[in-house]
């Protein structure tokens, strides 16, 4: 069953336009990880935090790629990351007319 | 432009099918709150926590609806909500094949 990555943490930008542009490669390199269907880049450049809305196809990979992912940040000198997987309730989110579930 | 909601908190349940039956009736009064396009339902029994993925048409409508569900969910008892707003990068989100955005 398909499992759901939050992931945010503070982010000091670039934001919008420029995130775009800087992370293009990452982008393109998250799409082709084992298991990965999608993601929501978010960003909030008030608050100065970033993160992403996935989904994996299985908890393993999830757990994995919340792995990398986070050591990855950590180079970068990111502290403060929280990642929390979870299931998704389908039939509620049908209701809500969720996409991509 | 559209608002990404993320709420996350503590729960005790019910999980699973028993939710779905428990909250059918919230799905579909929110799935009618005034600018929200959709959400996918969080839930993780393991770690007793649940929550959602919102997408509002604006952070006007999604800042209403935060604060209304934030009360409904202290009514329950709950706390330790977290709820937190982002914009979404569209271009990287393109690029990881991100749904309904």
């Amino acid at each position: 069953m398909a499992v759901l990555l939050q992931f945010d943490f503070p982010f000091p930008g670039p934001f919008g336009e420029e995130m775009t542009q800087a992370l293009d490669g990452l982008a393109h390199s998250i799409a082709a990880e084992p298991g990965f269907l999608w993601k929501i880049w978010t960003e909030n450049a008030a608050e100065q935090m970033a993160g992403g809305i996935y989904l994996f196809d299985t908890a393993e990979s999830a757990a994995a790629y919340a792995q990398k992912h986070s050591e990855r940040l950590a180079g970068f000198g990111i502290t403060g990351i929280r990642a929390k997987t979870f299931a998704i309730n389908e039939g509620l989110s049908k209701i809500t007319r969720a996409p991509g579930c």
